[in-house]
């Protein structure tokens, strides 16, 4: 009986301790793996596939988060949707010029099918872009103003995005770029042209153009650090992404970029005209369909951008209208930096730069100077060091809006936050009010940049635009912009800080 | 007591359990790990700081290995010292010619030095390279002779390799190439110029001269697959590997090369009297020194080879004798590549394309056409598809031997053996019987070619220059030179395929 009992009970016991044993040595390190992440961390960086808690992400969040933060913001009051269409004097384009531009399109395009080398598409089928509703682009065209490239809640965005990531390519060039390479236009009016620029006009069936620009590296790929700004590589992704902060952050002054998986033979070697561009695409050792920038001294193929076999990622920038109907100046920076190794440029040195640079037209107008802190802020946001001209429509003179175009240099570094991009907020001082209520609204856990960003860009046909490293350094790079205008507000007081109102101050030459 | 009892009892069993998971749960899986290899293998290949045993590396050894398998390779019959110094008309310089060489070169530096852009290193005393003994590169001119570049157990070619990573660099310049960039040269000799190709002749103090190559990338980066062999990256790792490779299968082709790590401000941009080259030198966003190759088209810093800040790697090639005193034939490779993107040439299309090659002089001289299978073994080995051109000492004519110049583009692809390499071996089925045997040495276990040149590349002033795949490849494509040559033996008889006397078959026009 003695036997029997101490039987049961040790049976009793070992099963207890082991019991134990296998909750306290298996089950626990297990459940401590699932709370605390990967246990197996080689250093791979969390990218939006492999999303990973940051430190500043709150585990347990108790207050109610919406479901789309995207949707949350846009119903914000800073983002109510505009009133009525402006005045006509206010947009860019008068519908008698947005008809001279679509039929010289039309003309062009017809006549380019015409040629002897289109035999092939010929037989594609034009659209026609004045149809009810006219095609996206013709739309985007006619809402541009004085105020952005496009209004708050306008469809016609999503739907120009659309068009460009779906809708059936029939031609692709050279840009003026290229052109200028082969002595076929003006090359004093080129920059940089370089054996790593790759980018191409495409045109769609409905007359719309955009600006291709090829993948080059991998999200993961970051700008080497002996890397100058203005040798950097472009960056198909970084144009989509700053295309959707822009929005994001109610500039609107990024024309809409979408970004599409494009084969390179059937939509553009097979339906070019050019033969220049032709000759540029050869088939690689690994059977991949390639092409390379043309260039004066020779070919290097080693920089060329190669499909899989033929599918390639890219970004397509919505064209604006032609300079022919819509001028654009391009200004020199004032805050640009040396192209040269070792030189430096005023602003590096003085820190009273600004109070110079208040007294020059158009700087006069505080309206224009807002708008260069404006982009002083998303430059810093999207990393980008290369802003040495910006562009504005001549029509609308020194009040016009600074297009944010040309952003393929930006999230190159997501570990680096280069504060000297912000050199025109923290010598200046001033930051327009509107500006500075959204970005401070972005701080909040229900609008965190990131967030927003993240699920915007969800909206692009490219899977996984942005790393998360890069989105996550949208969140701190936005703390040091309120940093930067807090300690201006300490200095200057907010009343000479944040400006209220940015009414032009003086009428300009132009308006 | 009953209860005493019992609890002793609980206490012993509940402890014996608790060991017994412990053992179970946690040891028993830490001896599995180790045992089986690492538990956490994130895809980070095996490196020459991080030996992983190799599936054919066994783990339990019961032969004898000797401690230095490269002191036992040498002490094998097959590289047994050779006699006494050849005849004066078997090797390549006369005394007289090598005094005349020498003089022209202290004349040079000494005009160098009186000009001046030579203030800061005047005083740098220049030492007598005919002193006993002659300086390592005199010696090294010296011992060239019909059959190879130095003999086999010459104590000179060690004391080269010390001299050029230790001894007082005093002058730098572009090479050839870089100057008929600049139109100081005839620019119709040149192959290929690119921003992509950093070389520069660096002096020494005992007016030794040797090729610098700096480091463009990291062991580990391989070739991207779109790459054609001619845009390749050049290796400075590889030019050191395939020098020491070359040495261990007893070509002695390739002339001697050291790494060093340089610093490129005070051992070049200090010595060099060469404007040009000074204006290529900058200073990097992170503070680094750099310099680039100096194109008509632009400059291009995105190609610059950086210090960290001062110190970069590089490999020294140790320079032939000038060729006004030796003068040397560019011969083009009967088993050249198309230089096209799409374009293919005779051999790779006609399988009997030798037998046309071998009516062909050189060709119809066995003694060439051995060499061109020797060289074939070699750029296999190494994974060189760019061997264009071939190089001899016009003074030996057809008799004498290939150089093996140029390696910077093998090892680029450690996990891709380029069988078509092998061309000109499995077309002609011929071998030299001596370079037969050593490749058989290498397969046993005593003399294994990726152990012997682990050993060799350690003797190099550079760590790793090898990665552990790059050094597995050796010995999986050694042995697909062997399959290669045993069906050639079993297709048309040892005799018809090993060949023995590589005596020629007829004297050359020269000779």
């Amino acid at each position: 009986m003695w036997f029997l009992r101490r039987d049961r009970l040790l049976l009793v016991a070992a099963l207890s301790a082991l019991l134990a044993a296998d909750v306290y040595f298996h089950l626990w390190p297990q459940l401590l793996q699932l709370t605390m992440g990967r246990s197996c961390d080689c250093g791979v960086r969390p990218t939006s596939r492999n999303f990973t808690p940051t430190a500043e992400t709150p585990v347990m969040v108790i207050e109610w988060i919406p479901a789309s933060k995207l949707h949350h913001l846009l119903s914000h009051p800073l983002y109510q949707a505009q009133g009525t269409m402006p005045p006509s004097y206010d947009r860019l384009l008068s519908p008698h010029e947005i008809m001279k531009s679509y039929k010289k399109r039309v003309t062009h395009q017809n006549r380019k099918r015409r040629g002897p080398r289109f035999e092939g598409n010929r037989t594609i089928p034009l659209t026609d872009s004045k149809s009810d509703p006219p095609a996206p682009w013709l739309q985007f065209h006619m809402e541009i103003d004085k105020d952005a490239l496009y209004p708050r809640s306008s469809p016609v965005v999503d739907r120009l995005l659309q068009s460009m990531g779906n809708m059936m390519i029939i031609g692709a060039d050279h840009t003026p770029d290229e052109k200028a390479l082969n002595g076929e236009c003006d090359c004093s009016q080129i920059v940089k042209p370089s054996g790593t620029h790759l980018k191409l006009i495409l045109r769609f069936q409905d007359h719309a153009k955009a600006m291709f620009k090829p993948m080059r590296q991998s999200r993961e790929d970051e700008t080497p650090e002996d890397f100058f700004y203005f040798v950097d590589f472009q960056r198909h992704n970084a144009e989509i992404a700053a295309f959707h902060l822009d929005r994001i952050l109610d500039f609107r002054r990024v024309p809409p970029v979408a970004g599409r998986l494009i084969n390179l033979t059937s939509e553009i070697l097979e339906v070019t005209t050019n033969q220049e561009l032709e000759s540029v695409f050869f088939v690689s050792p690994a059977n991949n369909v390639c092409f390379f920038a043309k260039c004066l001294y020779m070919c290097k193929t080693e920089y060329a951008a190669c499909g899989n076999p033929h599918m390639l990622e890219g970004s397509l920038s919505a064209f604006l209208p032609s300079l022919n109907f819509a001028d654009r100046l391009s200004v020199p920076h004032p805050w640009i930096r040396s192209y040269t190794f070792a030189g430096k440029e005023e602003w590096e040195t003085n820190p009273s730069y600004c109070d110079s640079v208040k007294t020059l037209p158009p700087y006069t107008n505080q309206k224009r100077l807002l708008g260069v802190m404006d982009l002083a802020v998303f430059d810093f946001l999207i990393g980008n060091m290369d802003r040495h001209h910006y562009e504005t429509f001549t029509k609308f003179g020194e009040d016009g809006f600074l297009l944010h175009m040309d952003n393929a240099r930006g999230f190159g570094r997501p570990f680096v936050d280069e504060l000297s991009i912000l050199a025109p907020l923290y010598q200046c001082c001033l930051v327009k009010e509107d500006t500075w209520l959204r970005l401070k609204l972005f701080t909040l856990n229900e609008y965190r940049l990131s967030d927003v960003m993240r699920e915007s860009l969800q909206n692009d046909r490219l899977r996984d635009v942005l790393t998360e490293s890069h989105l996550v350094a949208l969140d701190r790079r936005l703390q040091k912009v309120l940093e930067v205008v807090d300690q201006c507000v300490q200095t200057h007081g907010t009343d000479a800080v944040i400006i209220k109102d940015a009414a032009p101050q003086h009428k300009t030459d132009q308006s």
